[in-house]
């Protein structure tokens, strides 16, 4: 199990049967992709018998939604969390960015088959999905219209910018690694400063 | 065929059935991704036999390694000229983001490939490509630099800097489509207008 993967990853999953299987998903979409992965490829990663995975999960795109709905839900939520931890337009944008980011390195393989997997979702599973990711969206997008409405960003168009701030922060799943020389702390806290730059926010 | 292949995709690719096997690789490791895609696939949606495949290319490998290169070339090339375009660091650096996001979303499909499917890469080639990708770097990273020198720009790390730059035209090849809002010119001229003001430039 990598370093990206820790113990506390979906703590409310049960049984632990459940959630070893998770894990196994993750690691094994992530390193070879969805589609050439096999119910049996996971199930043997996780110890188990191919039968004991459909005791969980009813097939492997119910596997790959459980990670997919998991890990959208978790970002929503901090993505709201850090949206309202202020009344400071620009503070709040800023805690948005530092936890967004710090999630995509810290989560980085966890975060790369929920980003990079949604294709293979099928479709009623795809739309669940794609609904909290508007959700995600509309706050950030919100955000930057309130700070437009204040003065505080001077974006010609919150849509466009909304949609780079975020990118700056999904990209990271792309490239982040164990190896890479910023804590997720620390690339969190630049990114954060970056991103406030791109909005036109006067900074310290 | 995709609306983002045009027919003047690698026009100095030869002969015709080995542009028509890049062509049918980049769509089929786009959708599937490449681990789940057979070399029969490939045939197939070429319209040719397996057998004629392996007279152009000796492996699936060789194949992934053709695409992934010339897009690395190609955009390499195009971070080249985009430098070397004006002795005006903050004009320059527009033009680099501009080039390169338009170029991620005009070829998204392969781009897609590209970015992605580094992992699946042999070493040896994977050492080809990753020179590629450090000098992509290398151009922006020292133009931050440079423009740090000469105090256009403000960052407090180029290496960071220059990354998130990137990070924002990379990404581009994972959300748009061509049902996206916006040109790959319009776009790209918002990103340089964005990125510029991330380096703390002053644009008008």
């Amino acid at each position: 199990m990598s370093m990206s993967m820790p113990a506390e990853l979906w703590p409310d999953v049960q049984p632990d049967a459940a959630r070893r299987l998770m894990l196994a998903g993750v690691e094994s979409f992530a390193r070879r992709g969805y589609h050439a992965t096999t119910t049996r490829d996971i199930a043997s990663a996780a110890g188990m018998s191919p039968a004991a995975l459909y005791v969980h999960f009813p097939s492997k795109a119910a596997l790959l939604f459980a990670i997919s709905r998991s890990g959208h839900e978790r970002v929503l939520a901090l993505v709201e969390r850090a949206a309202a931890s202020s009344d400071d337009t620009v503070d709040a944008m800023r805690d948005i960015v530092e936890q967004f980011v710090m999630w995509h390195a810290r989560r980085h393989t966890v975060a790369r088959v929920v980003q990079y997997e949604l294709g293979a979702l099928p479709e009623d599973e795809y739309r669940v999905v794609a609904d909290l990711r508007r959700g995600i969206e509309r706050i950030v997008r919100d955000l930057v219209e309130r700070g437009l409405e204040e003065g505080v960003f001077t974006v010609s168009d919150a849509h466009t910018a909304a949609r780079a701030v975020l990118s700056l922060g999904v990209d990271v799943a792309r490239w982040y690694s164990d190896r890479a020389r910023q804590t997720p702390e620390a690339l969190g806290r630049e990114y954060g400063e970056l991103a406030l730059r791109m909005l036109g926010a006067k900074t310290s």
